[in-house]
């Protein structure tokens, strides 16, 4: 009965606004402080859902738009329309419940994750993000409180198949990207349209930036550093920037028995030169950049021919473009010194696959540090190396990020684990966010 | 008419002996230091060789047991009987032309190489051997001269394919070796038995040591060493050993975003690291002795994961298995520092293909350095760094090995050259090395 009621509440808090009060009350800050998820629920939860697509060795296998990925999302509809939220799908595949503020021409502020994992993945990437949402929805519910702003939380679709359900929301998925064939075996559009999503439309999926107040999302860290520093909260930063290059390096191919060393252009000797000035020109600087090499091919790749020719990755990540482009330009003359010690060639193909960086909301960070504060918990600042829903939304909204410590860094594995107190922790600080978001000016 | 009368000559020298003045003078090294190859024809001949398999660019296509290195192999054969050799093929497939001495007690003094080519190799590698040992045996019966001891000019099977003829001839050909398929499509069997062998009697061609003197043969250097150094003759000091190991480096896959730089077990930054040793640690003494990195596989292999494996290969060659052994000993040292210094571990696995190292015999050096000498050519002592069917001759009887310069060290490429003055110095050193060797005690 709810959702029709929270449509007309909706639609009418002014005229209706002497009503509220008796089902509902506006809420405080001073009392808000005091709310707290339930955190057995939580964890139940959590484990709820890992068993849909549960593997042998502890992990989960539900890719997006699997037979599982869609009874997960008919069990998380449930959850929703339990928490009295008003629910609908997208035309990008979207589960949204929507919760009606106090003031219906306030933008909507928005909370959520994904649900979908990779193969193989683990219980909390994403899970996590979207139950913890919903716990805030259920704890509004269950105190009967109105928030001023309507509140939307949302599961989104194929976030491990590329932020596919963000992407759409921030206007930002393409037609061909729709025909890409997914782990499910289904092409994205197919798999859309398996979820109640309607492909043919996707522009209808898109958010109005005007119409939002905010996002934010919880996640499990995915790097080591809040469990080797114990801390319980990160404030995320932003999600860094991410360019990729192919390096060629190129030398001549000779035989291994008969070339000896002085006489050799050793393409695999210079990339491995490379590799190490990589590793020190990123490292020099104070900050959290990083750069990677992860992939290497060299050719002809035999034990008894020096390689002429290694093709390599490059990656580097940042918060800001700025330190992307320098640390890519000492590389880069790096690299020709290099060439001249090795006789070897380099050349740098930059590979379109790239992010730029998506920086939290300044004000949001100071909330997330507030509430962990108020909540006697200990807070870093920090970026996230990894990308997520929220650096698309981050196109169209103030958008946050609050990660909870995962244990070894080790995410989209069975191994993925985050201990119930930190789950808990973070989801109050959600909550606490959440409220603080509705009654600040931003 | 010759073979049938040498075959005579062979078995009745003792008793005939004052008859061979008639036909054939034994010949004394003040005369036979005046002999000369024919230049233009070994010229001519090593084109017309190449026509068997020749590519657009001037190469040569001509595996083993292919119709062309069949049709090549009958080409020969004709140039043996004009040479007046008495030509059979033995079980494994080598061709061979014999050419008595003056005292059929004598054991053989064997000279030859092959005739078949890597896939879309050059004109010169292998096809010098068999041309230039010709060459002897066409200046011999031309000056009517019999050498003391019999001689044979071998044209080996499969060369390129590994040592097929030779290692029948030392008796290290397995019989799970013939059941390789070859470039050419056929089985190594099927091959032999192509080319006019008895692969079900291989034990039949393998050489008795005591009925050896000596192997000798000239080759293309494949290196770029006599040519870097204008040196006419390169004196082969032995064909060396190899080692073969696969390098496994085990580190922690990570993702490439969240592991702060200073949290990572980056197996390929462990791997950069050992390539670097490898050069330094194989450059660090003075001597012949390469090792080589050619081969490198990083796990996952994905740009934005930091490489948790990776498996390379590392080749070590030299004269001596002790070098060898004292280099990978020091390798293996300094991998455990790395494996310190980058939270890696290091583990060896020796791959079987190894080969002993094969020195040639010091008396036959000196002998093609006096002949060298004499003929005006200047001269090197230097490794093979590359098998030839000498190492396997070397099993059985003294070995000698003769180099020309090769142009920028290319082989195997249809760009293989050697400049005609080359060649033929380098025929030339051969005749007159082999006729020292048939006037030499060792």
């Amino acid at each position: 009965m709810f959702p029709i009621f929270s449509h007309f509440l909706l639609t009418t808090v002014p005229l209706w606004g002497g009503l509220f009060g008796i089902f509902y009350s506006a809420v405080e800050p001073l009392q808000y402080s005091e709310f707290r998820i339930n955190g057995p629920r939580l964890v139940q939860r959590l484990e709820r859902l890992a068993e849909f697509g549960s593997t042998p060795e502890g992990g989960v296998n539900r890719v997006a738009f699997s037979d599982q990925d869609i009874l997960s999302r008919a069990y998380l509809r449930t959850l929703m329309e339990r928490a009295g939220l008003d629910v609908r799908i997208d035309e990008a595949g979207n589960l949204i419940g929507r919760r009606p503020g106090l003031d219906p021409s306030l933008p909507v502020i928005l909370c959520g994750s994904h649900s979908d994992t990779v193969p193989h993945g683990g219980k909390y990437d994403g899970a996590l993000g979207v139950l913890a949402a919903l716990e805030c929805a259920q704890v509004l519910e269950e105190n009967k409180i109105l928030t001023r702003h309507p509140l939307e939380f949302i599961v989104f679709s194929d976030e491990e198949g590329g932020l596919i359900g963000s992407r759409a929301a921030a206007g930002e998925l393409s037609s061909e990207a729709l025909q890409i064939v997914s782990h499910s075996g289904k092409t994205i559009a197919q798999g859309i349209r398996d979820l109640g999503g309607d492909p043919d439309n996707l522009e209808l999926a898109r958010r109005e930036p005007d119409k939002l107040k905010a996002f934010l999302e919880i996640h499990v860290e995915q790097g080591g550093v809040l469990e080797r520093e114990k801390i319980d909260i990160g404030i995320v930063e932003g999600i860094v920037g991410i360019n990729w290059w192919d390096v060629t390096i190129e030398g001549a191919a000779n035989h291994a028995g008969t070339t000896p060393m002085n006489m050799r252009s050793d393409a695999l000797l210079g990339a491995a030169h490379f590799i190490l000035a990589v590793n020190s020109i990123v490292r020099a600087k104070p900050g959290g950049q990083v750069g990677t090499v992860g992939r290497i091919r060299a050719e002809p790749g035999a034990p008894n021919v020096i390689p002429g020719r290694v093709v390599l990755s490059l990656e580097l990540r940042d918060l800001s473009a700025d330190t992307i482009r320098d640390l890519f330009s000492e590389i880069r003359t790096s690299a020709q010194k290099i060439a001249q010690g090795t006789g070897t060639r380099f050349s740098f193909a930059p590979i379109d696959a790239t992010a730029v960086p998506a920086p939290t909301h300044p004000h949001i960070r100071d909330l997330i540090e507030s509430s962990a504060r108020e909540l006697g918990l200990s807070s870093l600042r920090m970026p996230s190396g990894a990308g997520h829903d929220a650096q698309e939304m981050a196109r169209l909204a103030p958008m946050g990020m609050i990660f909870v410590p995962s244990k070894g860094g080790i995410s989209h594995s069975p191994k993925e684990y985050t201990a119930p107190q930190d789950l808990i922790n973070g989801a109050n600080v959600l909550l606490q966010t959440l409220l603080k978001i509705d009654h600040s000016r931003f």
